[in-house]
């Protein structure tokens, strides 16, 4: 039975200490925050975990095996290593840090320490997205074309970060989670429509040396919600929209077709191929279970998290990337492929 | 009574002549095309009608007073030039020609001989634009923050230019004509999936020295058909979706409001603002039949379109300079703010 | 080689001519219809076309094998035994006739005289229907449930029958088509908003042995356009939706599951079962092409059309149930299961 | 301060509570539930509320001022009679009992003792309606011609009521709010398709004197969620979409128009008329919370809840004649004009 200590019980702390809690392997031993009414709220609900709002007790606590790490980006790194230096397992939220610097140190920290550090990038483990992830690993898709997604809606304008580390982070770990391969390149335009504020709203392009091209469309600013992407491959092509009640995910028998002979090429003799669609059924196990269970997993059997330190930084690093290029008006940003 | 000869029958032509045909002020006098059969279809349909596999002839005639040019974007600008030249006024597709270079000729030209220059941006002249274009012009939406388009479906691929100009070229008239401000940079990217064939697939990005940003994402790879518009101001917003059957234009009273005192600002106290949402009555008379007749206006009174040689030269720069851009993966492409 | 008459070119008439004329085994002889206006119009479309303004005159000449009646219903009585007793086949609008002892006397005067009798039911046709016709006659829904039908949209008011007539013959068709079971029984209710006009918006159950029940809501005066069907089975569940540019037709791998132990049920241990959804490719080609071929084949071959006298009769005795049904206010009016 | 005792904690009960205990004039005294590990949720999460399997203790208590009932239909009469001959107020849930006659003496007796009878048809206090109600109230809609709803699902069955009782009480409540006007007839019609089963789908038609008429087509056995409302009158129309995140409410100026002329009735001159749409923005708080404040409100100021026992008795008094008219396959009730 793994103890865990939480660091953050704001935003997102809740829904952790409310997944962990049910999770066989594992019990909520500690919790930490700096506000004492968030921690009347975790007396009230689970008497039986520690409460403080000095988060260096659960670092030094010899029972805690775990910690979970839910505060604000800035503070990541700090809590981050303190975890691994005192030779815990380290579940973080994303992004993983504000820096690939600070990203790297702690990929190479819990690597040297063996410990499990795990970044929760929940999005990849939806139904939806492990779906996805199935049918694009079987190859239905063919060859990957494009990746085009958009996320907009009215709100919530962050302080400290850009809408790209708010949403486009989640395309970010999608597309090393869906396709296994890094972009060489980057251009972004984004711009901040209110002085003295993070840009809320962002167009970024990644480019792959397969010939992938992938495009995110974030914005604070849209008087609708939109959360949707679409994936093209020479063989078939899916819709994923996360604002669908039930058939969020749906594969098309589409494509295109050119013949091999070139003088064909030249007159664009295109074919253009249209099928059956089809909806699969989506788990709906809450994201964060899965999450849960997988992490214990890789604790006890000493695996790989599917989103790890190494997807961690990649993510980091295409923040790093697309910011550098919004702020160039959409300067190509060349990426060191030897990064990890 | 304005004698119109029109040169090519191919895609575009049958439709400029069924309603040039129902004008009142006008009549279609002749028309030329390569290809003997369609002459045939025209002659048919209009007995009355004048056809012949020769362009010059139609240019010779002193009788016609109008030339439409329904061709191919390469040979605009021999048509247009020819035209002029010989003192007609001239109707010709979009683009308006191949390069600004041939572009601004055309409008110097046409200057010089004071002849009306319409370039047939037909996009500009329907109900759900003229009502957008009423809206935007009372001021309603405040200062414009953004301008965010999708234009994508399966096929049709073009031989001979890429989807820039088959579908970016609707978004590059449509913010002209709204916002009466030339964009000062561009960064474009984009791909072309099959070896030898222009590309097929591009996100462009225009930036404004007032802040206001505009994207356009267009591609003929999509396995669902989309045409989405959103326009986002610091009093209201508008969505436009031409596939709805009949509200394609919503206008959104929702925003975003800081308050003027700088610490809050800085401590992001943003107040989200929403109202009613409003869906106006579009007049749903064809697009090319109010051109027509703005048209025949313009020749009668020596007025000058709203899609003149102008703006037409307008696009074909955003054209070039989004390619350029495109070519470069995104480099920024900066617009000489003098160029008419 | 068939010669065809047509006698009627108002709404519908002009569909029929262009598709008998694309027709291989067939060809146009000559329409009639009593606007003088109408028949110049068929003058220039089909040169070869004898015209008149006198149907007789198509009764008579011998050289016409087949008479296509697309005139208001009131006439279709007379028009169809005057065809059938030339001893030509007849092609007839739906529905089709005003009465079911006209309907039957018109299907004994073609079974007497062996000629084909053909009822325009042209629904039935569509790539959409066709393919949901092949998914239920394989068994694939289980067990029918129910059919339920919302056809409505703002106008058109018709003159003389009522939105039954109009709107819900499309269904009564559809019913005989699909399920080839007889209702026994019929509820209506509906009402004219407008005194001295026929019934603008009704609704009508349709009782069947097997226990499937089905349901339709007509109406002419809705603010949206709605055509959307639901069908459900034991195993499977269909929504049709004809708005939908592409997927109209979804199955559902939808269920509900009682156990069979008696006790069970009497708790209500219900299964909610669901699985993946599957939008089947439909064939686009113009369902009144299909049905010309199909017409043809029938008097080559001496078979029975998909849409014959019977089907047609049987949709004219729903009518008739379900307007006497309305009419006293939804009492259910028994249908004689052995009227054919 | 007003003491609340709620008797049952099963499905609805604890929303009750958690609205109740948020209330400024009011707080929850009392829980009693059959099931004491539900009793052991609430002293959990209420600490001081008294808990109790005995609700005759809440009856019996002089510091409670007010029961709400949460328990299923066959036992509200008996607690709610067991209320108000205590002198204390009911809030019940619906239906408001199983039988007219029960409500009736409910309400009688409510009446005797001046004490408020709440009915807590919770739909009718949604942003939504209370919007609609207003419009509606207005005359907005000119006269109106009919109330039409979809409300079909899969599941949840329910075992000992039919789906009348469970979805189209939804509607009869929400008439008698928004329209004043009581129906005169009704014809349903339903079946159930598992044997020894409540009727798991019904259509059931209102008929009025004013010429409105109503229906309501309700399941439980659809493979999508539908929940729609169609209004039309001479004036406006109105769609409800309860699924839709934000619009919910939609307003068509869109109408039909006779000429007075009868002569022109009689020809069917019908005039189209569409305009603009639009969608109100709508009061997103809690329905609960509105109900708990009115229903304060109505105790503190002696004034008649909206949904007083006349409604409650009204939506039962509908539920009863449409289960009649349904096991008469649609055959006509008529109601009594003079029930209340």
């Amino acid at each position: 039975m793994l103890n865990i200590g939480v660091i953050g019980y704001g935003y997102w702390g809740p829904n952790l200490v409310r997944n962990f809690a049910e999770l066989s392997g594992a019990t909520v031993a500690a919790v930490s925050d700096l506000d004492p009414k968030k921690l009347a709220t975790v007396q009230r609900r689970y008497p039986a975990v520690t409460t403080t709002t000095d988060w260096q007790q659960l670092i030094r606590d010899p029972r805690i095996d775990v910690i979970a790490v839910a505060t604000p980006v800035s503070s990541h790194f700090e809590l981050g290593m303190a975890t691994l230096k005192a030779g815990k397992h380290l579940w973080i939220e994303k992004p993983m840090a504000e820096t690939s610097l600070q990203a790297r140190k702690l990929l190479d920290e819990a690597d040297r320490r063996k410990r499990v550090l795990f970044v929760d990038h929940t999005f990849v483990y939806t139904g939806a997205i492990r779906k996805m992830s199935e049918i694009i690993g079987a190859g239905e898709l063919g060859r990957i074309f494009y990746y085009d997604s958009i996320r907009v809606n009215l709100g919530l304008f962050q302080r400290d970060v850009s809408v790209i580390s708010d949403l486009a982070v989640h395309d970010f770990s999608l597309l090393e989670f869906l396709f296994h391969e890094h972009p060489v390149a980057v251009s972004a335009s984004g711009i901040n429509h209110f002085p003295g504020t993070p840009e809320n709203l962002a167009y970024i392009t990644l480019f792959y040396d397969s010939g992938m091209i992938a495009h995110a469309n974030v914005s604070w600013l849209a008087p609708v919600k939109v959360r949707q992407i679409l994936i093209g491959g020479s063989r078939k092509m899916i819709t994923y929209d996360d604002l669908e009640p039930s058939e969020k995910v749906k594969i098309y028998d589409k494509g295109v077709s050119f013949t091999d002979d070139p003088k064909a090429i030249l007159e664009m003799r295109v074919g253009y191929r249209t099928g059956d669609m089809w909806a699969p059924k989506l788990d709906t196990t809450e994201a964060l279970r899965i999450e849960g269970e997988h992490f214990i997993d890789c604790i006890d059997c000493g695996g790989s998290p599917r989103t790890d330190a190494r997807l961690g930084l990649k993510v980091v690093e295409l923040i790093e990337a697309a910011t550098s290029s919004m702020r160039g008006r959409g300067e190509t940003v060349y990426l060191n492929r030897r990064t990890i």
